[in-house]
């Protein structure tokens, strides 16, 4: 990694000057942007529309592994998590912040890196980066990006709005990313004990990409518009699908019938299932770091939705007392639990 | 401190039933809050005001040390650095996000601590706590805090128009936060050596309280509405008053004037710069952390501010190519340096 080479330390520009050079080709894109980097704060003007607010904070060793995570994948994946989470109100993100703090292991060239991949995904997603802190750290790597969007008035959809009987539609496929982060573990360890292994991860490679270059969902919303349905509740997988159907059944105060036969899975994951010995239902349910939207409609609106390969129906919601339940494939009915990433039990 | 006791492991809680119990005293204030913490983003509703948005980045064993810092001052003290930076847009704040990482050091115990400082400071400065992240960090407590504000339409005030000939204004008495951190140290190092010395602190409090429960100037934007004062440009006192005068004179591309004898010092910061054999003008210049304003104001406004115990003239701005400079009591003209704390040197 970049860490180990030639280093310019941070030291010879201050904090100030790393900032100046870190964000000089970051060019606002978004009219909303008034008063961008280099103030105390910045001055955003959304006009009638809502404003949206999310943070992530993401720590070297509990989120990421720069082991085997490139720097300028993990710029760009900071802002997929945050670019996510407003997606999943159905709204619009329009700029970010990014604040870093870093060790003395880092040079320019390893935050050089970081911001490119930023910068990747701002021009790719067009949002803006209007502020931020630059630090120091005593160890490792910690980046906390805030995600700043607009909706429309009335337009912004939340967790707690799902009907008994609406149907539960989740989009892409699930488990990938998880099972990438499973075969980036394993090369780490082959890696270890030998040095001059060349893996050939080539048939791995949607599930590598899900894992280390995720992509939030910013079509989804117009693809609803099109269609003309407005769901009735929404969240992303960040955690895991049984984590956010819980979240949406808590806080709507439903209960919900998850079928395993629907769930959606990519052809390389069920094969990746079998190498690993994992049962394909636990990875998608308990996998997390999907990026995808999971939302809830009324059934009147499934002949709109049913031909449409982005999305797929995976159960309905139900009254609260009936509880949680996944059906298996045998017919079963068994509690639902969530079982994502707890980055509070490490 | 609060680590050390018989502690209730976080993983007890969860994340989602830590961020419960955290967060259950924090009830909203603000009207334009229409959904707080517990989606994917919080929903913000500014109507025809323009959003001001800054961020910082709380580092343990950087930006502060524990052993000297109560949690709940530094929880206080986290919300009041963010809030500085929308007083400085002569905005007003309206909500905050607080995300924190927290090794295993830290109980239930100590966490309540930190947002019993959080809440006192949203309760006083009325602003909601709308959101935030909380995870696990491998070291030390990392505490990240976006603060969100308004401002009618351009009515915020920026760094970059401050124009030639306009007087250089500051609020307060500045130096004695920095004070306040070196008797902090002192007593740490004594205390090494001497577990049972009983420090006398009293003649101190004024220093210790300036640099552990600072304020934020919630009262300038509307003193200065009262006195028909509109500034020409604005920034707060973080890093040092010559660091920030520096930001001004590089952005509104001015040149400036700073008297000596005109610095604003607090008649314990001159005692104790005597005590520690430190110069009082070294302080004030490079110390920092005072969290006052500085602003500049055309000429003809002087006689609104003259007789203002809270707004002290301290020079005057002048054409780029004059530099930027301090007259000292003796009548020397020498180059304004910026020496205030670099986070990045460390």
């Amino acid at each position: 990694m970049f860490e180990n080479k030639d280093k310019t330390p941070l030291s010879e520009l201050g904090e100030f000057g790393l900032i100046d050079h870190l964000t000089q080709h970051f060019k606002p894109q978004r009219s909303s942007s008034i008063k961008s980097i280099g103030d105390d704060a910045a001055i955003l003007d959304f006009k009638e529309n809502q404003t949206l607010v999310s943070t992530d904070l993401l720590i070297e060793g509990v989120h990421f592994d720069l082991s085997y995570v490139p720097l300028k994948h993990l710029g760009y994946k900071a802002v997929m998590v945050n670019l996510s989470d407003i997606y999943a109100m159905n709204a619009e993100p329009t700029q970010i912040t990014v604040s870093i703090a870093v060790s003395n292991r880092f040079g320019l060239e390893a935050l050089e890196e970081l911001y490119k991949g930023i910068h990747l995904a701002c021009k790719k997603y067009k949002v803006d980066l209007i502020g931020g802190d630059t630090t120091s750290s005593q160890t490792g790597l910690i980046i906390s990006v805030t995600a700043i969007g607009k909706a429309a008035h009335g337009k912004a959809i939340k967790r707690d709005t799902a009907n008994e009987g609406d149907l539960v539609v989740v989009t892409g496929d699930i488990g990938a990313a998880y099972l990438g982060l499973q075969i980036l573990e394993r090369e780490k360890a082959v890696f270890k004990v030998n040095p001059n292994s060349q893996p050939d991860l080539d048939s791995y490679s949607y599930l590598l990409e899900r894992q280390l270059k995720p992509e939030a969902r910013n079509d989804i919303k117009m693809l609803l518009e099109a269609l003309e349905v407005h769901p009735t509740s929404m969240i992303d997988i960040s955690d895991g699908l049984s984590s956010e159907i819980l979240h949406i059944c808590k806080q709507s105060c439903k209960g919900v019938y998850i079928y395993e036969d629907k769930i959606p899975l990519d052809p390389s994951v069920i094969a990746t299932c079998e190498e690993f010995k994992l049962d394909s239902t636990t990875v998608a349910l308990s996998g997390g770091e999907d990026y995808e939207l999971l939302f809830t409609i009324k059934q009147e609106d499934y002949p709109k939705i049913k031909a449409n390969p982005n999305l797929t129906v995976i159960g309905h919601m139900a009254p609260e007392n009936e509880g949680v339940h996944l059906i298996t494939r045998a017919g079963t009915k068994i509690g639902l639990k969530a079982q994502g990433w707890n980055h509070m039990e490490s």
